[in-house]
């Protein structure tokens, strides 16, 4: 996000003009392919790391659980998020690496729409982050995640990449 | 989450000694009073920031939505983790305090039930978070989160505080 | 509703002190037993009213479809109106009657909780009569219908009973 | 709806010829833009009406709800009401105006499809009032509310507009 | 399913290359009309079957509770059955015939889309058989029911027809 | 089910006098402990057994992926079935075996309450049935699948077994 700022698509445009919150009209955009990949990196204790590590089928449910959560969030997202619109993803995928003591997450989402796919990406990698917490908890309530938008494409305002991201 | 491990409580409980994830047995537990707090930090640019804090009417706005939405959220928390069992939350609330650059999500859920409530916390912090991002998203893709549980009280496991929390 | 006014229930319960929207605590609230009757009357074109009343397997089929629907709604409640707590509901039912060119639509929602069912029925009545407009909108569009609360008992707050109500 | 009855528009779509109700085959209706506008007014005593125009938080927060609430419903209706499609709405705005006494609650539904977003709008306008209701009715809970369509767009039956709306 | 095997269509197209689920591309897929058939038949007790069949309304009832709780689950499938797309139904609809003893519900769904539909014909034809199971279990809970595909058109892999069907 | 009929546990209890679907009323009934197993049995080609029985990663996340969605669907059963009442489960477990070229799936569900639990088991198997063939049904569109009630225990009706089931 660099130094354009002024530029139209910095409004929020979730807002009518007297303020209030609505679903933005997409009837005239396009209908483009959209793509969009978040991650959400799960911190934990050493022995929770090699718990979920280690075991065999345990990690194989915990982790398949997770997955599943994701990509069925990612099908709620105009559910959850108020101001989203109902969009028929094409593609759902959610893949978890276990590496250097986090759980990485990395979430794709696909669609062929008026409107982007950033927040089921979002949506999809923050729940099954919120799934991997929920199922280890009982050994690490410390556990944290953060969440963030890796890259997405299509649409008007373009490609968009993370800098540091290939 | 100190040096106890070996205890009966580090262990994955959501697993089946087969290794099957399922939703577990808590009908012998007793009823008691469960609270849970759980935060999510939204960082953004500093001009998104100033936007954020400075509009009267459109702040209401986008902080009400992401109020509702976590709410919202934290009632659909069985539907959205697999292995959650479902709660009737007796509170919710759902906190934002703009400071210092970072919108500060605090989310409180409370029940007489018998399995805790910290999902339901971390759910609704999660999804107040990505409400936040979803309507600013436009002027700043870049938005991070985090989230993690403050602290918990109720159930045999008793309080859980994390360090440096008062 | 007289001139009690003054009265601490004459607070709007769902806002806290800085305004914000939240789910009130009800977690000292009594378990009691619950009962509310929400009414819906739905006016429509005389051709249409006798289309309605007379054919008999659609007649059949359009109030069972309007009174399945208003039930299920009832169940849905907690997941369409913000602010409200979940309730597990002992018993719906959902009548109507085709009278005088109207029809009346009654629900009823009974639980046993610590907060009361009067949005359960309103849900129901007010779900039972947009399924009646959906299935005879296509010969009627300008049907219109109207929503109150008949009566709610159980609670702190007793009774109620609108005005004119047996 | 003026005086061409007898089309074949005048029927029950939503029964098959044995009366049972099913949904609707659109399938070889052409994809057009359609828009629907559905209007609820919610009638209140004069000092539950004064307490929602006055407080400013408060106010911003009730509507905000309501805004918000009548929106995400906008998005459930196939899931509400039985016979509806599914639809991909490309825009829902709810706006409300507090006037000589009544909130008067506007709900625009709008989308590219094979059918039209009546029961969109109307879900919307009649979420958003129930919630209203729910936040206000500890202080009156005789407030009522009725709900029509004010107009509709789009689709083969073409235009609609209630009477007297210009 | 004859001897083609070998062909590309016969991997299991819901794992990705670790052999984890993952909702499927099908964004390169033609949108192209879908339909799909899927029966359910329910056996129970000679006298269940003639208390169905006998009682006016209550059959009636029973039915048309069972036939619109199908057709509302079609359009939840995407919801249910974790690896499914979401689809815009053009078409459901649910029959029931009692014959010989036996309750046989056909599910029918369609759709323009790019993946099919069998999924949407077998839930709702599923969930229409636990509906009536639902209903009378109370006098026959040993009833069982069994589910199949009976037919689907459309899209890249063709039409296919349960041997002995029509 | 024995001779036992006349007794007033032989009659519908979904309807009311006027034949119309309800919701009844367990506001009277007990809380105790309830219990139900549900099985459903899906048959398959043998290569489809042989595939799904083989793979090592592959079986697991179909498998795990049944499971998962067996599990959330239980807790999905009132909003399925219409004249479900929402029940606040306290363990539910999915287990598969795949045995004799049959996929056996078990279905557990428990909870204290004012009725029972025999559809929350019986949704369960059904969905997680229903999820093994959406995942095969690439290789295999002719797989069946039937559903039955084994036991259940608790409430006033007492405990009941399939014949022929230990």
């Amino acid at each position: 996000m660099s130094d354009d700022a002024g530029d139209s698509k910095f409004t929020l445009t979730h807002l009518t003009e007297g303020g209030h919150a609505h679903m933005v009209d997409v009837g005239e955009k396009a209908v483009t392919s959209r793509r969009a990949v978040a991650r959400a990196r799960v911190r934990m204790q050493p022995e929770t790391f090699v718990k979920l590590a280690a075991g065999d089928t345990p990690k194989g449910d915990v982790l398949a659980a997770a997955r599943i959560a994701g990509i069925q969030a990612a099908k709620k997202t105009s559910e959850l998020i108020p101001l989203c619109h109902g969009i028929q993803l094409t593609r759902v995928e959610v893949s978890i690496v276990l590496d250097g003591g986090i759980a990485v997450i990395d979430a794709t989402a696909e669609a062929r729409d008026r409107t982007g796919v950033e927040m089921e990406a979002m949506v999809a990698a923050s729940t099954a982050a919120l799934t991997l917490y929920d199922m280890v908890k009982a050994i690490d309530r410390g556990m944290t995640f953060d969440v963030c938008l890796v890259q997405k494409s299509g649409g008007k305002s373009g490609d968009w990449r993370r800098e540091g991201e290939p």
